[in-house]
């Protein structure tokens, strides 16, 4: 339920109402939008009369929100969430380039790295440290030391940094790391969700192989709901019954997301299709369908990658992509 | 199996070379590219020993082809089609818009349509008459009465055509059809498609809802084997297990069949998503991945079409998607 | 929308509901169950007042359908439908076992397995006359050849035939064929279904590979809805992202279909799976879920088979798991 | 790869062999089937020529394995794995009903249904104690304290218990637990399996919902490497594009898994489809199909359940299905 009350309700009659509406067993969540002071009730409105607070002279009007999706309804929060990570701004009509290696593999290669996505726009470095792999004999990543290294390439390059948790055991490991990404595998690890909720860290959800928008909003409010607002949703291809892609890049979930919440929405364009020569036609079109920012795996020898070559982009390849999608962006969405 | 045969080779060595085919059982096309002439050869290639044919004179290369498609195989045929309907290009570096409602109803809203989508830029008219619907109590088109008012719409604005077809019987019906295209339903409808592979009308065929980009392919295939090569690729969303959309437009499928084939790729945002909203943004991206067209929904009432109205789009959101569209276009794909 | 009708309800009473009814625009299927006539309306209902209806003397209640499929529903028909094909029953409580061969080759080869499969306690010979392929380079079946063998081994065992159709141009081919196949392929060829609804043929009708039960309820419904009642479903398989199986049998469609239609519902574990060694395990699966019947390919040589040999079983397979299929009916849905 | 041992080699001879092999980087698996000792070489083989191996006196056999399961992999170990909780056994020709709510709600409510189920046939109990939902404002299980009701209702019954773990942390609570569960969400936990392959506990590992059996198999490959070779596989529906259920049951996953792995394998028909009334013909359609065991939600009051009471089915509806299991069984699988 969404209360929106008159502009000029003096600051007492409005501690009264969100007292009361505590009191009916709710949280309240008060944001103003200029016009009026918008209160978003999370949990079960059974005991909130609805036209009984109608009533109030203070209040506008009272909107019941159907989607089970709460704190990351764009009903509850109409303006874009931006999200600052180190000066870098991500949502609100910023666009936003992440970039790096699939897996960390040294401090030469991450800070070349590094520094090649930097010159050609990137203001993000991901790099992978903890690495999901389907086989147990595959290569894990560097984890800590994998961390270490991002550092390092952090304080060369400046670029704050974003890498995979893969349990909440590792996460005094993160303590530096600006952006913390849950993978799609995880997307459903609500544990970890939780404990993720109870940080102060920018939280990167990538959208689970076979989960619909709704449950994909829905594991942004476990993270919400336990008092972290810093989430940012990415689309990386779903699973269906085609097999000339790894997965199949949803490119109606980024309007679609947009629509539905104001968290910001990147497309990982790299891990959608698991093929190289995709990765430029799929991020302009992500970016034509207005998605926030990209996520793409870059690599300066994407023949001898640990992990992932096949899907890796070089740096120059990079950044041609790199302006194109920036005219693209100005065209479509010219920044106010 | 392909052989390219050296420019300079004359006319009776190469008809000795390709009678010398035939014999063994092989279908041969000839086309040259400037550089070569480039002899495909459809059917069962055991019989003709690549080795030999390698180590005759007038050769430069043979090239084994493992895909099961042939004609459409851009290996066989490297330079994109490009096919003429009454003057309007498709493929080649063309950008084509079609438009139209989803059923014809009348005089008055077929023309209607037609001129607004005309103004705006679109350059051939749709417009269903044998409507393929999933209940056989809705509305089923006006069928040869809805021909003849596209016909009209045809006279009136001087557009080429698009409609539907859904059995052999009613080919007669569509002599003055420009464009016969061919829905998701019939993608498999094989009789239907060696019947359209004898006519030399233009097909448009579209993906079908749980077929494969290799399915599809073999699919044109069986247009082509019959002789008919004026053949249009149309990607209008698949069937997976996300409900948020009528069915997931497959982004990726536009640069990959682009990849495998010379025939020109189309993109129908309007059927893919089902929600007029996303028509904007996915036919966007749909430029962005590198398709040569577009086939969108446009009714002059939405709200009272009778059919699909919740995916149409209004002739004014038509003509600001229209010039977006060939902005975009012009940045990243202009024409030389 | 149905009304049940009292038992001792007058003829001429009820004629002129029915008249009355009719003249609403809607069409009456009236039938009896023993204990009440049951007239199930079909078309568009809005002008039959329900409650008018309800509080007529004869009418002891009125219920609401909104299924959208209506001939097809056991709410209209809560007796399962029997289909007699030349004394053979299927639906109903009864067992059957459709077998044969994917394609007819030779009348040797269907002969012999004809033979096989009737001594094994197949009722019922299926063969591919005409075979919808992927690709238009591989074997297209024997057409109107096959099904004169097909005819040779009905006179040569007294089995009755079921054979698959592609289009309606072949339909005189199918004069002497007991039941038409319609293929996954052609679900949604609604002109061919229509078509086949005009006919008086028995039609075993698949379901597409990216069908929902309601999309197939709806495609019996056109046949039905034309006029031919006598339809057989039958799950095959459906398309999901798992490579392992070329299909995934949906085993939970047999008792939905069985709930949601009164019409005999069989398997095919053949094409669901593609793979030999699971025949067996899938067709007692079916059997235990409560198929009326199975349809399997049985092919003496399987090695040798011009299609689909890696999913077909040897007669002496069939006829060991003919008997374990019995045995389990036995206990399961033994016959009253 | 697989290298079979000449069954009168000394014991010398062989620790030669195995000694050799681990210095070539591979880690040796050895176990006995009766006719020879069969060594399974898990790890990177490329430094182990198999040429060399194959001519050594005491080898009668090498076998390359190309799956990349190794330690769950059937051609490693030929023989069913048994696993024993308790004295209750599972796999190797063994029948095994697992039942119990989805929750544990209370003392009575756990207690009621443990000795419900236990009289109609169940050998061990489950209960859901931390409850994985997709809303943080569901209810999440009685966490600790469902574990402490488990363990009452296991003292009153005797009935072994499983129960569902989330995260890592919690492990120290499970201490008493005789079967712990990774749910399908959590599939891919890869750091989850790992710390459980380091515990002697049995794993009830249940399949994801968009994951291929190789996938799965490779899920059971981390616990199995990390120590642990007590995993039971349970196939519990995947997602599809068909809405009817809530998940598709795989059926063919059931023999495909006992084809490729010696694990045992059991089917959960209430997870798979959501609806009670489909539990009864899906379970018996998995015993049909070679399913070691069962898995089955059983409420004394679904009505009321916390959680997913419309696919629990009552205590006499479970029992009436144990005896038909038992008959299918033993029709199909009779005990040697």
């Amino acid at each position: 339920m969404i209360i929106y009350v008159k502009k000029n309700t003096d600051q007492k009659q409005l501690d009264t109402l969100i007292n009361w509406l505590e009191s009916r067993g709710v949280e309240v969540h008060a944001l103003s939008n200029g016009k009026s002071i918008i209160l978003g009730l999370i949990g079960d409105t059974q005991n909130v009369d609805a036209d009984l607070v109608n009533n109030l002279d203070c209040v506008s009007r009272v909107v019941k929100v159907k989607e089970p999706y709460k704190s990351s309804n764009r009903k509850f929060h109409p303006d874009d969430t931006v999200i600052d990570v180190c000066g870098v701004k991500i949502g609100g009509g910023n666009f936003t380039a992440i970039a790096g290696p699939c897996s960390v593999e040294s401090t030469e290669q991450i800070c070349a790295v590094a520094k090649a996505v930097k010159e050609s726009g990137a203001s993000i470095l991901r790099g992978g440290a903890f690495k999901p792999r389907t086989s147990p004999y595959s290569f894990q990543g560097l984890r800590s030391k994998g961390i270490e290294l991002l550092l390092e390439a952090k304080r060369l390059t400046g670029m704050p940094i974003v890498s995979e948790i893969m349990d909440i055991g590792s996460l005094p490991v993160f303590e530096h790391v600006d952006i913390i990404q849950v993978g799609a595998r995880n997307m459903q690890n609500f544990e970890l969700l939780k404990e993720l909720g109870r940080t102060n860290k920018v939280i990167l959800l990538k959208r689970g192989l076979a989960n619909t928008l709704n449950e994909f909003l829905m594991s942004a409010e476990y993270i919400m709901s336990s008092g972290n607002q810093n989430v940012i949703l990415c689309e990386r291809g779903i699973r269906t019954f085609e097999t000339a892609t790894r997965n199949t890049l949803d490119i109606s979930a980024i309007p679609l997301l947009k629509k539905m919440s104001h968290l910001p929405v990147i497309a990982d364009p790299s891990h959608a299709s698991g093929i190289a020569s995709l990765v430029r036609p799929l991020a302009l079109a992500a970016v034509s369908a207005g998605a926030d920012g990209i996520m793409v795996e870059v690599h300066n020898d994407p023949e001898h990658a640990l992990c992932d070559g096949p899907q890796s982009i070089r740096p120059d390849e990079f950044s041609s992509l790199m302006q194109d999608m920036l005219k693209v962006r100005n065209i479509l969405y010219p920044q106010k």
